[in-house]
């Protein structure tokens, strides 16, 4: 598709494109762990940006998780996402955005979580996305099962495909 | 992948693949309209199903609507399904589901519709879908913008791939 990327959301235009690359967790209830970790950002021309994700072990290759959802920049400098999970959740973040001449960088904390009856409990999340060229380097913070928020993942992939 | 269904979610096999047909839509804010859609559903052999759906003009083929989630089947005869829309919405719903030798129908209600600042103002939405052989047919009823719950989409789709 050589659709052009909307103007509302030309400032996320360094996202775009199949990133791949691993990370690390750890939170107090479950052992630390690695992941391998593929992303895509996607345009159909509309003022949104599409988000996918999906992480395996390292080791065995076997899916771990996967959410999806919508960018999107109500005015400059701000950002709205929309995420679902497959654990239950559907979370809306805001929060800031720089780009222009300087690396991108989503600044953006959990404004509402809601979740299915079988979901575990999570209450806050925060999440800091980092572009500088072809690299991408996030993190992740929640407050969770009575956890007060904090660190939680953080991964670095680079850009394989435009 | 030759993975195999997960258990907990085997229940939603008639539903996985992609589909392409067309539906039409109406609300009394909007003008009737028609549009071109394809939906995949798909699974990486943990217990839920991805979900992704596209709509398109049907004269300009121009992208229209799109739309992503996961559904889960916390216990026999019950769904869970958990959305995002680019428009600004994360959507939990619930209801049943029925399967086996009778065509699959899934039947759900919004528990719960978060939305960020600009989106617009969406109450209730109700979703079914029923799928017979390779034939999915949905309607969706919302209640938006100071209006009662009322049909506002109605589609027909034909399974293309497996």
């Amino acid at each position: 598709m050589a659709l052009e990327l909307h103007p509302d959301v030309a400032v996320l235009a360094p996202l775009l494109g199949t990133w791949e690359g691993s990370g690390t967790g750890e939170y107090p209830t479950i052992d630390d762990f690695a992941y391998v970790e593929s992303i895509t950002f996607s345009h159909v021309g509309k003022p949104f940006v599409a988000y996918t994700q999906r992480t395996k072990h390292p080791d065995t290759g076997l899916p771990m998780h996967a959410e999806a959802g919508y960018l999107r920049v109500p005015r400059p400098g701000s950002i709205e996402i929309v995420m679902a999970q497959p654990t239950g959740l559907a979370e809306i973040y805001e929060g800031a955005v720089v780009g222009g001449d300087a690396p991108l960088v989503l600044d953006v904390r959990s404004t509402s979580i809601n979740s299915t009856p079988t979901a575990k409990e999570v209450t806050v999340t925060e999440r800091t996305i980092s572009v500088t060229g072809d690299d991408l380097h996030y993190t992740f913070r929640m407050a969770a099962v009575g956890h007060s928020l904090r660190h939680h993942l953080s991964a670095t992939l680079h850009r394989v495909r435009e």
